[in-house]
């Protein structure tokens, strides 16, 4: 048997770095991790508290496909408690994540080929859901002076859909609200579907991020559990769809997923009641960031937009190198902290760029900011 | 914005029948389910304890994307005990259950416009999967004298794959290893890539069931926690690929997925020690599947293959009606017993054939005969 064309996606690169800072670990090596994109914090106590009960009280078989009518309540409900929108729940989709919201979302608006614009640097899996799915990417490169994110000068002109994440992955940075009505707008004009993840909002500094969902209906948006509820390897996520859209992503989740795992939902449901254990979270990577932007300009990379969201620092290092992947392992090898190269994000400008994640303790982060001084102090 | 093309897959016949069935318990009215395929039990003790125990130890994040190796290695020793086949865990690939399995094998294996083989009677997700991949289902009739089984006769000239399900759902017929090979041997003769969809093994009766990776390595098989280990709602499956395709999948699973639900996988560790609950199981199916045969011939329904696994009858009720979805309604309806039109699995044939599931409790069984005989009586 032969494997699809479809089916040859770019490995990423960051696989690399992981798998050399195992070994490295294995080795006897103590390595900072400022590779990974999750939260090293678990599930809040009351998620688990509340799975841990349910799961003596009965079975947990399929829930319906669209998730627990309780869940998906409790998402609109979220939409009135950050933004002050009314959201009817039966737009609530939930889903194993936001990666089966991708899927589901992509197959619902796209047919074969269909062109769709995702900003670089950004989520390297955008791109190869696309191709899996047989359609295709159209990179925009995100220019420095929009802070890495789209504008709608940059659309090309044939475009069938755009996805656009704020805050950003690997940047952090956010379109305020203005700049994300103006994309949604040319969106609009041209009969592009508009494709909003919103997947780091919860997690924000200085201003709030702005849900695309304050701007109009007629627009995805994609949420999950990952991030902000902490909740990463639980696969729960969701999806707010226009309302004479959840008829068919109803029937496509049936098919293609049955349903999100009703533990994972029963956990969610537990999480939207966990306030304070993750504004503490997000206290840590307030200090977390602060920590960064001050320890980085120090150790010389002066380079970076501050994010205004998520916990990343992207940063343009070719004052250092034309070859992130070399420096980036260079870093591992020398300072024992472990980082991410551009190329997973950016495959143009991505060798001169690191992205640094800033999800774990301040204790981490202070000693990798130590090593990363001494480091560029002797380069 | 539009929906896709290839978003508008056909709704389950099935949901109206749960739907009504719902509608009727609300209204007072006592429903025995016989439409609903999934075990009534849940998920063993051992595996709820486990998950227990792991959630307080630790953040359950992301694990790598084919799966922990500890649940890989169980998985592989499955193949040993089940089939005395050596199996590689390299080669196994830990899913979010069996449709997250069917979405990585069709893309994995096939380009757009690819023509699959499917046998029909068969589960109706195989063809809006494929639908939903811009793939081509090929309904394959199977003949009530290979006891809905396809055989290598009824293959389409121009296939580019086939997926076979063995026990089946709705049938519950199995190909016998000569059945099994013949098929396989067809396919590799004509360059036809072979899906093997296991989901129902563990559950058979009189011989067991025999698995594609007995006969060949160059075959995707595909299991799942849902059925014998009861776990539906978990959403935790596996699928073993040829020893080159490794690579494709994880970069694949990697992209689409992240990983299958950390928590599920724990579980499912667990379910894999639950030997003695897990034949309590199927001791209960067992006694079910005698109950069903005996009391439908004693109701008239005499047209049916006796299952060989998995805990569904599928009669043909030609002799009754030409419309079975209004047939299933008026046993609803008159019996207070809910049954699945065929139109899900046949869309051919399935006008005059109904599906029994016999997964819940035997006193449910007993209740259900009772009144599918009085409501023959009255016929």
């Amino acid at each position: 048997m032969k494997t699809s064309q479809r089916a040859q996606v770019d490995p990423f690169v960051v696989m690399d770095v992981m798998e050399a800072a195992r070994r490295a670990e294995e080795g006897g090596r103590h390595i900072i991790h400022m590779e990974v994109g999750q939260p090293a914090t678990g599930a809040p106590k009351v998620a688990r508290d509340r799975l841990a009960a349910a799961m003596e009280e009965g079975p947990l078989g399929y829930t319906v496909a669209l998730g627990l009518p309780e869940l998906r309540a409790g998402i609109a409900r979220l939409y009135a408690d950050w933004y002050g929108v009314d959201l009817d729940p039966a737009r609530v989709v939930v889903t194993s994540g936001s990666s089966a919201a991708f899927l589901l979302a992509f197959t619902a608006l796209f047919d074969t080929g269909a062109r769709v614009g995702l900003g670089a640097p950004g989520y390297p899996s955008y791109r190869q859901i696309l191709k899996a799915l047989a359609l295709t990417p159209v990179e925009i490169q995100a220019a420095k002076g929009n802070r890495l994110q789209p504008a709608p000068q940059d659309l090309p002109a044939d475009l069938d859909g755009l996805i656009v994440a704020s805050p950003g992955n690997p940047s952090g940075t956010m379109l305020d609200r203005d700049a994300l009505t103006a994309l949604i707008d040319a969106c609009a004009a041209r009969d592009v579907a508009f494709v909003s993840d919103e997947i780091y909002h919860g997690i924000h500094y200085e201003n709030r991020a702005v849900s695309a969902l304050e701007i109009t209906d007629d627009v995805y948006v994609i949420n999950s559990f990952s991030k902000y509820f902490s909740m990463t390897g639980w696969r729960i996520g969701w999806m707010v769809v226009p309302p004479d859209h959840v008829r068919t992503i109803e029937r496509l989740a049936q098919n293609m997923f049955i349903c999100a795992p009703h533990a994972a939902q029963i956990a969610a449901l537990g999480a939207l009641d966990a306030h304070d254990e993750l504004q503490g979270h997000l206290a840590t990577y307030t200090e977390n960031r602060r920590l960064m932007l001050e320890g980085l300009a120090e150790a010389g990379f002066v380079d970076l937009a501050p994010p205004d969201g998520a916990f990343y620092i992207y940063a343009d290092v070719s004052a250092f190198t034309d070859d992130s992947r070399a420096f980036a392992a260079r870093i591992l090898d020398e300072a024992g902290v472990a980082v991410t190269p551009g190329l997973d994000f950016d495959l143009e400008r991505g060798h001169h760029t690191l992205r640094f994640s800033y999800a774990r303790s301040s204790e981490d982060i202070r000693e990798g900011i130590r090593r990363l001084k001494a480091f560029m102090t002797q380069l």
